[in-house]
């Protein structure tokens, strides 16, 4: 009811716009970047440039990620720092990932305050307790690199905005003698004391502070090098050391070190700042990030905001991303319509970020400062999910970026120890989360699709290293013996399925660089789909090292049965690389349409909901999982048997069911742009089920007119007729005026420019 | 008794040299590094270069600076890691304080071991309980840049050496399948677990190891990197990270990170590496350091020791030690006596210490990264202590290298957050300990001698600006009242002392440079000692802000009587920059001379022992405390009253009682260098009374011949006609053939090169 409710607030919002999409018209109107911010889509709603350094964004809680010893489950609605059913804000950070399912940053943590001073966030239940305020989404805005509330217990209206690297803050204050900004050190996502493993402040003069953050997360090693410039001097400032352990916390008594003093480190530090401000008065604040150096961040900020102009910052970052959108121009009927598809577009262009100075140096897996030289250099890799369709969205509409996120991706295969691409790759460090080695599909993708600047004889043995690496997740058994034994892992199936799909992957791009040797090995390899597959039961099932199935088994669980954010139903449909050999394996075109049909159509025990991660009833058809990736191809299977109208069915049924311009408008997490580029590409018409293929396989477009402005100046068209809701279902097709019979286009069709048609009706044929 | 017999030992072993210096003597042989291991000298047996960055040295134990929550008072006596009395060692680590009463560093400990592996120390009682092993004095070699034990548990042959970067480790093992090298990174000195604040270690290859330790000690903030290269490959590597408090530890069980894995970081780690060894088999390594990136380490260790000769880089670095120690030849029938002048040479040019990478570059005191441009950075600054003989030493022998070490202290000033000169200054850090800003000192003493590589204006302002620094430690005050008010700080009178000191070099260098308003402001406050003078006492004593004195005073004790490192009897006759106005004010000649006396010959309560700090019995002479620095200039005072002859029999009395060529050598701390530094001038006849003049105060040479090699050319001889043990007193001198009648020369005098020529007697003129 609520949803409903905020929906028709959203597209009042904008009657006055016209339905149909002009040219050059602005699409930043849109964003809708509440979209996600409730429940399960982590999300953000404060401000960033694409694909930007800072992601300066609302803190609406932060539990700490320990309790008693033991992981907190409270902490997991905080991904994103932000969940829209709060009622308080503890203040602004500057780093935060979109939609992951496990999280970090939340750095350097400014909060404006009047009144009495307060160091201590207090809690969401009393936000007077501390220096939190109340607020309410009347007095909200959220828009693409902007951000504005009105804290209500401190009368402060907050204003944010960015630059790739600069994160600007705008505080029109009351009159006040007693206005503070709090910069709570301590701060942060999925935060727990011991997370904080140092912290260095120094005012350099009375409107300048730099530092750094270091912190043992889930990047594990990592140092925050910022630099924090205000519009107003200070009258006072002073910092608290909340460490109790430490010996050596303060000066020996030779200053009065908690007032007006020039440096603090140590564990758990908390510094503020005193102003008095006048009714109305406006105090900015920059604060520039940098992974080498506080230098570094000085120098960001002369470069990137030099001024102090909020208005012009907040618009060049609009114009950027007017820019980036402009890649894909929609028309529709449906200003609902264009609010997903734009925020979506929005969401899938802020992962991976820009992880260097503006000079190129960044800090590389090896712990040393590196210059990127000649590529940009990228960071928070979540490549189990972006593989999938992100990264493919962008070898289409934004190729040279393409390229730069695998250059990065080779410069942490050759910094890492460990000598592999990365997994999840996060400031400068590995977390190996989720599982397979999908920096491979990301490679091979670009190389088949043409977008080759970078070595790709080069790449192709870092993927080889990487797929041969024997001691990581049982690849040595997978070698051996073509599968990972259930004793080996608890996730041996969904792993043996991911590293089979991978090898495909490499094996196109050994064949493609006439790598045959490596092409017959891993060929070979990505049949090892088929020994996970268990034709009594008719399903992948953990198998021993024997070679014999486990005994112990359930369809329908994920956990302890051998996957991992996927059940066995969702799972045994994961060979996007063979869909043929797979659907023969399961028993051939009947059995597998009566197995999808089931997939979409069967009732869950409840149980399942308890049991299985980032899943809600909202995020399910079925039991087909759209919250989670492993599904992702699933409903274009179809197209692979004699019903590829119930692709076209079931794509059109999950667009509207899993997406919606309302805070809770993700049926999942979004996953740094996965969710969004799946559905960019399905509400277009087609969709990559296997990257590393030159070929998409073909849905059922669900707007009017697409145009893809594609960077070498050629634009392809997609111009679907008589679509509506109901006339979900593809009648004809052409391909620049010709017939396409087929259920596929390829990557070239697309890029040589041209229009494709979609004729709709209501009935398949 | 045992010391009378090592001293025998140690004659006895140098039996067949000639007792006289002969002209390119071999020097080196007369330093015994092993000379202030015992009990309060706090200095170190192992292997260094002259102002090496490594020092490379034994820890025979490794107490935990902190105990059940408090200061652990056994840590006192490791402040250089080495207790010569101790039977065990537990490993040798690469940075030592030479001499120091408070401590850190200890970094990177290394233990070869045979036998099953063990990663705890264990401890002194039962040395088989861990790693440690039990050692003999029998067995042990301590040489400049040379230092051999005989592991007695593990029948390892350990040898050290080093270059200025770089230490080399060479271990002769037994056969053994089970050999291993142990690394504990949990270790070091004044550690405790919350000093760790992390640590980073990365196996590069089968040979080859970087990483880094980062601190929160005396050193506040705090990072080492290093490089570490065996000469034979290691068959295995494991780590083992002992914190249980962090989430974030492994590495998701993706890997076996414990056995063979190539990295681990956080706040507890040890690691171990495997061999198997041949009989007499040597394992070398070589572990560079670096103040700024590993990066910095791995091109230190290329370019300062590419091979694995151990000779010839233990030759290399002794080779340097003789170009140092011929600085000053002298002639002695005693070889003792050459132990103890060269040993003093030795421990005289081991702090400060060079920090910074090959390339310049070093972690400045903003924590950012500087390159030193046209000089050599130095940290390890003891300033309360080196102000006084150290750096006048420096003056002479190695003016270019104490020009270093102020442009050095200029940085620190440039890149403090405080804008302050260095008060004692480690790492790259602050830590403010003693008092005074006797920086001020030594730049003053560096300009008036004429040693000037520097902007000396620039260097006065830097002076001047940490003099008016009114937040630190009651300058303020002092500023205002003319001293320290007993409230503001407990040790009021030392510091109002010291600053009038340090006030008084100030003028000095402003003299010289012709800014008279300077000059006029702190001969000014030069004066202020006498403000904290009570004549009816006749002691300095602390005074209240009213500008009484405090009614509760004793001037035998130290402590909560507003004094530090010396009670009010010694502190008294602190006022080098102005003995005689010091005398008129005390009562004049007469009185002054009845308190010197008594200060030298009084006795001493029990109670003053158990509470005077660093003291013991045998660092002090009646009240007088040689062990502590504030006396330092006090035996030459007679030199002002009619009783000259009596600062002759004194000096003479403490060069015999407080220095000895054996393992308690010194009668207290050696302060990195200071009370070496004292010896070296007050043997060679003369003393910096008051540095920021430019004379020396003439005592009672106790060599029959000293030249000092100058650096640029010249020599300056120092004859001694009929020394011995009884013929103390000066019966006449003469200065470049000249009769010298007054009871100083001039530093000029020395660096113009001549002779100057003592006629000794056995009774005073």
């Amino acid at each position: 009811m609520k949803k409903k409710l905020l929906l028709i607030t959203m597209v009042l919002g904008h009657m006055a716009v016209n339905a149909q999409t002009v040219k050059n018209e602005n699409l930043v109107q849109y964003v809708k970047p509440i979209i996600g911010t409730q429940r399960m889509g982590h999300t953000y709603p404060g401000a960033t440039v694409p694909f930007g350094m800072v992601q300066l964004s609302p803190e609406t809680d932060t539990p700490s990620y320990v309790l008693n010893g033991k992981y907190n489950p409270d902490v997991y609605k905080y991904c994103a720092g932000y969940q829209y059913d709060d009622k308080t804000i503890v203040g602004f950070s500057h780093t935060h990932f979109s939609g992951t399912g496990h999280s970090d940053l939340g750095d350097i943590l400014i909060m404006p305050t009047t009144g009495a001073l307060q160091l201590n966030p207090g809690t969401a239940d009393k936000p007077l307790s501390g220096y939190r305020s109340a607020f309410s989404h009347q007095n909200e805005v959220s828009e693409a690199n902007y951000y504005k509330v009105k804290l209500d217990d401190h009368n402060i209206t907050a204003e944010l905005t960015s630059t790739t690297r600069v994160g600007v803050h705008q505080y029109t204050f009351p009159k006040a003698d007693d206005a503070h900004i709090i910069l709570d050190m301590m701060a942060g996502i999925y935060n727990y004391p011991e997370k904080n493993v140092w912290t260095y402040l120094r005012v350099v003069n009375d409107s300048t502070v730099i530092g750094f953050r270091q912190t043992n997360g889930w990047a594990r090693t990592r140092v925050l090098y910022f630099a924090m410039s205000f519009s107003k001097a200070f009258i006072a400032h002073g910092f608290k050391n909340y460490d109790t352990k430490s010996v050596y916390r303060g000066f020996w008594g030779k200053f009065n070190a908690n007032k007006n003093f020039p440096e603090i480190a140590g564990k758990q530090i908390k510094a503020w700042f005193d102003f008095k401000t006048g009714e109305g008065e406006k105090v900015k604040i920059k604060v520039a990030l940098s992974p080498v150096s506080m230098d570094g961040a000085l120098a960001n900020m002369k470069a990137e905001a030099p001024g102090w102009d909020f208005n012009q910052i907040k618009e060049a970052g609009q114009k950027q991303w007017e820019n980036e959108l402009h890649k894909i121009v929609i028309q529709s009927p449906s200003v609902a319509e264009k609010q997903n598809f734009y925020t979506a577009m929005y969401h899938a262009m802020i992962n991976p970020t820009i992880y260097m100075d503006l000079d190129g140096n960044y800090k590389g897996l090896d712990q040393n400062v590196h210059k990127a030289d000649g590529f940009t250099n990228y960071t928070t890799f979540s490549l189990w999910d972006t593989y999938r369709a992100l990264h493919p969205l962008f070898n289409i509409i934004d190729p040279k970026r393409n390229t730069d996120m695998v250059n990065s991706m080779l410069k942490h295969y050759d910094q890492s120890p460990e000598h592999m691409l990365p997994v999840w790759s996060n400031s400068g460090n590995e977390n190996w989360c989720m599982s397979g080695y999908h920096s491979v599909a990301v490679i091979a993708d670009a190389v088949i699709k043409g977008n080759v600047d970078f070595d790709a004889n080069k790449a192709l043995d870092a993927c080889v290293a990487t797929a041969r690496h024997r001691d990581y997740e049982g690849i040595g058994e997978y070698m051996d013996k073509g599968y990972i034994p259930d004793e080996r892992s608890g996730v041996s199936v969904s792993s043996t399925l991911e590293y089979a799909y991978d090898d495909w992957a490499i094996a196109q791009l050994a064949k493609k660089l006439n790598r045959n040797d490596i092409y017959e090995e891993f060929i070979k390899r990505s049949q090892n789909y088929k020994n996970v597959y268990d034709p009594k039961v008719g399903f992948m099932r953990p198998k021993l090292a024997d070679g014999t199935f486990r005994k112990n088994f359930d369809a329908l669980t994920t956990i302890n049965q051998g996957f991992i954010e996927g059940n066995s139903w969702n799972y045994t449909l994961f060979a996007p690389q063979d869909p043929k050999g797979l659907i023969e394996l399961m028993g051939g075109n009947k059995r597998v349409v009566r197995y999808l049909d089931s997939l979409f159509t069967m009732q869950l025990p409840d149980k399942f909901f308890a049991e299985t991660e980032d899943i809600t009833r909202d995020g399910i058809i079925g039991n087909y999982v759209h919250g989670n990736e492993p599904s992702h191809h699933v409903a274009y299977l179809y197209n692979w048997t004699d019903k590829p109208w119930k692709t076209q069915e079931r794509i059109r049924m999950i667009l509207k069911k899993m997406y919606g311009p309302a805070p809770d408008g993700l049926g999942g997490n979004d996953d740094t742009g996965q969710m969004s580029a799946w559905y960019i590409f399905s509400t277009i018409g087609f969709y990559p089920v296997a990257p590393g293929s030159d070929e998409y396989s073909i849905g059922s477009p669900a707007i009017n007119n697409a145009v893809i402005n594609l960077d070498n100046g050629k634009t392809f068209t997609i111009v679907v007729k008589n679509q509506s809701d109901k006339n979900v279902y593809i009648q004809k097709m052409t391909l620049n005026g010709k017939p396409l019979n087929g259920l596929t286009i390829k990557h070239s069709d697309i890029t040589n420019g041209g229009e494709l048609v979609f004729y709709m009706g209501s009935s398949h044929k």
